[in-house]
């Protein structure tokens, strides 16, 4: 059985764009608090995930994470509620996206090629559901 | 007014994966029959072309393409009736994405930050409809 996968980014304005990078960064601050933590959980160096973070704060005219204070560490970083909502509303759109390209593509699909013995398959991206 | 606009690619399987470039290529190739007219459409390299035609002709069981005989200019390309399902699968799947798209981030669009003033737009693939 094969199955479909979308992979997607959505842009909402010349200045903004959403795609699986952003939203998995976002999800594993959501998990662990702080961004170092996140980084190393997404495998990318503190400096990227910073600027990621950056990249995705500016795109909206509203913050989707803020400082947290306190705790064994200190400071940390937690979602805002708005944050929290578009993290929903991507993981929720992957889904109906999937779905939809499931059906769309049923038959082109059990037309694939079988991987050639020995050839790398396609890396996936992280912390894909 | 905010349009969303959902960028995508699909993988069928492991060996097998659609996006705007190989699509784009294909409909480049049913409008002109060469892969050289294709390829100049496109602002890329004939060699880019031929490679990324032989990838998407590889992808399947069952070619996109095939060699049209005859013509002024001698032989030429041509899509075959399943390369022609697959680029219109695609495109209306695309469509369906993007309606949907817009469905779910309505209001998270209508909070996108405005561009800064002389911050270049994001490039967006040619030949997208």
């Amino acid at each position: 059985m094969t199955t479909v996968h979308v992979r997607l980014r959505i842009d909402l304005g010349p200045a903004c764009s959403i795609g699986p990078g952003k939203v998995a960064l976002l999800e594993a601050v959501d998990r662990g608090g702080s961004l170092s933590g996140a980084a190393r959980d997404l495998g990318m160096s503190y400096r990227r995930a910073w600027l990621l973070l950056e990249e995705a704060n500016a795109s909206f005219d509203e913050p989707l994470t803020r400082s947290s204070v306190g705790g064994a560490g200190g400071g940390g970083v937690e979602l805002t509620e708005f944050g929290r909502a578009l993290v929903t509303t991507y993981r929720e759109f992957e889904r109906s996206v999937d779905a939809l390209g499931a059906k769309h593509f049923r038959s082109l699909a059990a037309r694939a090629a079988a991987p050639k013995r020995g050839a790398p398959t396609r890396r996936r991206p992280l912390n894909r559901r």
